[in-house]
Order: C-alpha cells, then sequence, then structure tokens
C-alpha cells in the first residue's frame, strides 16, 4: 500500500503571538512500512499548550520542532498495513506522529487503545494531560483531604482531572477559567466548588482580593498552569506549608515571559517566610508511572467519577487556526482535531 | 539572691539599615526565681541573622520583638540559683534569654549543654546554626555523591556547616564569601573545593559567568541563604533537577527585599523547565530532628571532621556595633558576644 499523507509543518518561528504563516500544509508519498513498523491512518490529533514551547528555539526541556519539519503531537488512528510483529490491520493505537492524517511509526513506539472508552480519551483525560494532572496533584501537590486547591484553566484537560480528582480526594476545589459559561461548566458538570472568571480580574490587586475572598482559609495547593496575573493573584494568599507543582505557564509563552515585571524577592521572601515548595515537572520524566495512573483513573472515568468535555475542530487543515485559538482560551474543554 | 541585669531592648524599629539609635541598654532587678524556674549568669551569647527579621513589624514566621522588649537571641550560662529539680546551681545550659547578662528562665525551655566540647558550640556548629544548614542539606538537598553544591556565607556557621558535611558525603563544594581572606579560609580550614569572592562580582552577570566556570558541571544544590547578586549568578547554572533549600536571604533583609529588579517570569520558567525544586523552611519547625542532628554531628565536631570557626566581641554594649557589622558581613565566623 502506498498512500499521500497530508501534514502540517513548522514554516517560520513565531515572533510573539502565533500565526497562521508559521504554519505550512504539505504533502509526502509514505511508501510500504520496513521490519517493525505500521501504516496508520490518523482518526483524531490532540492540541497542547506544550506545543507552542516546541515552535522557539530557546533551550527547553525537549527539542523545539526543526523549521519545515512536521509539527510534534500525540494522535489516535488505525493501523491500515503491518509489519511487525503483535499488530494488525484494523489495530487502534496511540501515537506521536506529529500533525498529519497518515504516518509510518515503529510499532513499539506505539499504544494500544483500551477498550470501552471512547478512542479520544487517549488524547485527554486518559492520556498525556490527564495524567500530568494526576502525577502533578498526587506527587507533587500531595493533597490532603480538608486543604483548599486552586487550579486554573479549570474546563481544559489538565485543570479539570486536577480539580476532579482533588474533590475525589475531599479537598476544597476553586477553579479559574476564562467566561461565565466556562465557569458554569467547572461547577456544574466538574463538581468544583466554584469557578473565578479570570476576565473579571481588572488587575492582580483585584485578582489578589478575589481569590483570596473565594478560599477564606486560604490556599494549601496551587497547580500551576497559566502564570500571568493569576500566579500574582494566588501567591500572597498560599497558606504556610503551601506546594505548588509547576506545569505549565500558558500566560507567558506567547510573549516569551518578559511582558510582565514581577517582584522575585517578595516571592522569594514569602517562599521562606510560608516554608512553601515550588517544584516544576514535565510529564515525560514520569512515564514510568503510567500504568498506576490508567489503573487509578480509568475506572474513575468509566463510572463517571472524572468526567471530560472535548471541543471537537474538523480537518487538518483546520489545525492551526485550533491551535492559536486554544493558546489564547478560545477552546471550551480538550481541543481535538478529526481526522476524516 | 537578687541581681541588676543588664538587658539591650529594641528602642525603635529601623527604617533603612539598622542603626546604634535601634538599641538601647537597659537594667532590671532580678528577684529569686519562682517555682520550676532558675537565675542564670550569661557567659557568651548568639548573633544570628534571623534577629534582623524580628526587628521590623512586618508578617514573619515569627513575631517580631516589641519596642521596649529585649532583643530576642540564644546564650549560654551558668545557673546562679535553682528553683526547680534536677537543675542545679553550677550546671551549664542553653537558653533564649535574649541581649543580656543575667535572666530567670524556667527550667523547662532550657537545655543542659553536653560535656567534652566548648560551651560556646552550643550557639554555633552544634547549636541552631549548625543544625540549620544540616537539616536544610540533607532534608531539603537530598545531597548525592558526586554532585556540585553552592553555599553562600561559607566562613559562616551554616554556610561552613552545609559545605563541609556536603564534602562529608562526597560532593563537589564551592563557597562564595567576601573578601579573599575568608575564601581561602573555606578552602584551607573547611576543604570546600573553591571559593569565589563576591567582592570580585561586578554585576550579576559576572556573577554568573564566575560561579558557571567554578561549576563545569552546573550546580545540583544552591543552598541559599544570601539571595541578592548570588541569586541571580547561581540560578542561570543550575542543572535539570537541580534543589534549592531556603534558609534565608541577608542581602533583602536590609532593603526590604524591594531594592533590586529580578525576573520572576523568568526564573519560574526555569523551575519548569529544569524541573527545579525550591523550598522555604524555618528550623524551629523542626527541632524533633534536633537529637538526631547532634547523634550525627557531634562525633564529627570532637573528631574534628567538621571544623568551626568563631568571632568573638567582648560585652553586652558592643553587641549592637557586632551585630550591624555582622550584616554587612564583617564578622568572620561564627557571631559570638562573650559576657563577663
Amino acid at each position: 500500500m502506498s498512500v499521500t499523507a497530508k501534514q502540517i509543518v513548522l514554516a517560520s518561528r513565531p515572533n510573539g503571538p502565533v500565526g497562521r504563516e508559521n504554519f505550512r500544509l504539505e504533502t509526502k508519498e509514505l511508501g510500504a512500512p520496513d521490519v517493525g513498523e505500521v501504516l496508520i491512518k490518523v482518526t483524531a490529533m490532540s492540541l497542547d499548550p506544550y506545543m507552542r514551547g516546541r515552535m522557539d528555539d530557546a533551550k527547553s526541556y525537549a527539542k523545539p520542532v526543526e523549521v519545515d519539519g512536521v509539527m510534534e503531537g500525540g494522535t489516535v488512528g488505525e493501523v491500515l498495513e503491518s509489519n511487525a510483529d503483535g499488530i494488525a490491520p484494523g489495530d487502534k493505537v496511540f501515537g506521536m506522529t506529529g500533525w498529519c492524517d497518515h504516518a509510518i511509526m515503529r510499532a513499539k513506539d506505539l499504544r494500544k487503545l483500551p477498550d470501552g472508552v471512547p478512542e479520544t480519551t487517549a488524547l485527554g483525560v486518559l492520556g498525556m494531560p490527564g495524567f500530568t494532572g494526576w502525577y502533578g496533584l498526587t506527587e507533587i501537590g500531595e493533597p490532603k483531604e480538608g486543604e483548599t486547591l486552586v487550579v486554573a484553566a479549570a474546563t481544559g484537560p489538565v485543570g479539570s482531572m486536577v480539580g476532579q480528582y482533588a474533590k475525589h480526594k475531599g479537598l476544597k476545589v476553586i477553579g479559574i477559567a476564562g467566561g461565565e459559561e466556562k465557569c458554569a461548566h467547572a461547577v456544574e458538570k466538574f463538581g468544583f466548588d466554584a469557578c473565578l472568571d479570570h476576565r473579571g480580574f481588572s488587575d492582580a490587586k483585584d485578582a489578589r482580593a478575589q481569590i483570596g475572598a473565594a478560599c477564606p482559609d486560604g490556599i494549601d495547593i496551587y497547580f500551576e498552569n497559566v502564570a500571568g496575573k493569576v500566579l500574582e493573584g494566588v501567591l500572597p494568599n498560599m497558606n504556610t506549608f503551601g506546594r505548588i507543582p509547576i506545569c505549565g505557564m500558558i500566560a507567558f509563552y506567547d510573549t516569551g515571559g518578559t511582558a510582565e515585571s514581577y517582584d522575585l524577592p517578595k516571592f522569594w521572601r514569602s517562599m521562606l517566610v510560608n516554608r512553601m515548595r515550588a517544584q516544576g515537572f514535565i510529564i515525560s520524566d514520569h512515564f514510568d508511572r503510567f500504568p498506576a495512573f490508567l489503573k487509578d483513573v480509568a475506572p474513575l472515568v468509566a463510572n463517571g467519577t472524572i468526567k471530560f468535555t472535548e471541543d471537537v475542530a474538523e480537518g487538518l487543515e483546520n489545525a492551526p487556526d485550533a491551535f492559536m485559538s486554544m493558546l489564547k482560551g478560545g477552546n471550551f474543554g480538550k481541543q481535538i482535531v478529526r481526522i476524516s
């Protein structure tokens, strides 16, 4: 079998906010898979904030995407042709194929999808985003019943996992999200105790006051995935012995992290005075814990304790627009691109 | 027995750097000790950076000293009169008597001094400063053989414990101190691999370059006790999975921590990219570990593996000058005030 694959490549590195000009749709002829390889038809692709970091050339925890290289990303799909043992046409798999509609992959780099849950859960609630939330909360946040947790991007796949798992463990959970509709969703569907609309924060001082009012007992865990004004509003409300798992900082991505001025001496002093712990983590360091995650969380998803919301864009060619919209908070739930 | 005690009280709160006008020498008549109390003649007093924090009214981990109240501090002394079981005249004790030459204390707030080591070790290497260094390094720093550690105030009682204990555990240790004489002392007496003179850092960029050159394999543990320019120079040299126990920040104390401008977004990003952990601690939360510290370290002091250096001022009335000098790095080793 030979197919013509569509791919989206990095046409140029962004200089400030990402634009359409940074992407290019290309085609590529794929031959037959070599020994140990399979040919995959991609059915759905994940869009995630980490991809923004891969577009820059800055020192980071992972190599940047090369200019003219295929944009990095995880997908689910179906095996069309197999030249590897233990995997056959029709098998449903997850793989880091990048932004494309067909790909040839080594079988050992693929993971078969579990039965009984929708295949797109492997991109979200039971995939890397859900695992990221679960790992950072349980291993770094060390949640204790009765404590208060704050997490932003509350309706996103990481934030909704963090909040729902924390509720499952008996914490009080305050979400932060963009817009009334998302806030209502966090409370009504995901069971958060409250959710604040960050569009209603007039400045960092106001963020501090609103967050403080929603957390009368202070904040024990701040799961950091946005930074920016939310971080400024959270820090003065942190309790003694507070923990901050640092998972991401979407507010800093498009600005290079230098647009606003923060006060490190003040922050540093508060780390000492409040005996706080802050710890950055990158989920790819911890894939050995993925089976433990699935064992713990898959039943909670299957029985409806942990819910998920997906935002689906149609067609590979619409991935760049969906990605740019997501970076601005335009998605509602886990951003997926369906590929027909 | 009735004695006239000399005490140094906080005359006023500093507005910027501490000055003599912030202190006042007073006398107080002490009566006989009540039941459970003892009368102590103080023989030596400790001066420590944390005392600077107690002079301010800012929210901190401990209550400030009241204006007109006796300056807080630990001392060693001899029991003159006892009205408590199990403690007798002539006993040598450590207690938080404050800056004074005689005090009445509850017996249960005192600790008897061990035999076989000089009594002033209870103020330094085997007292709170040594315990602080040992706890922060072992419990938060998690040192591993072959790693690189940086600690400033290298000849001080905390820094010299951190560096010597890290050497004892097989780490490479780079000290930072003020002046050539202290740097030589850190290497020759305390066995550091190298020690940089922070007076030779022309700016943060230069600090970064010099620290980087001294740590060709990067920094795995930065024991934070000074902040300021050293912190700025260290951060870009931190390794992946680096740890920063935050013990103090003397460079920020006298300025209120707002004189210089740091870049929190840049720092925060580096916490994530390098998966670093920063954790503040206050030694008074961990006194339950003090016996374990003494058991581990007292033999190392007795057999000379861990050495100590003291800087002795003479007379209670000279304590304010010695304290102000210490805040500027004028001491050479653990600052003691001998009280005759």
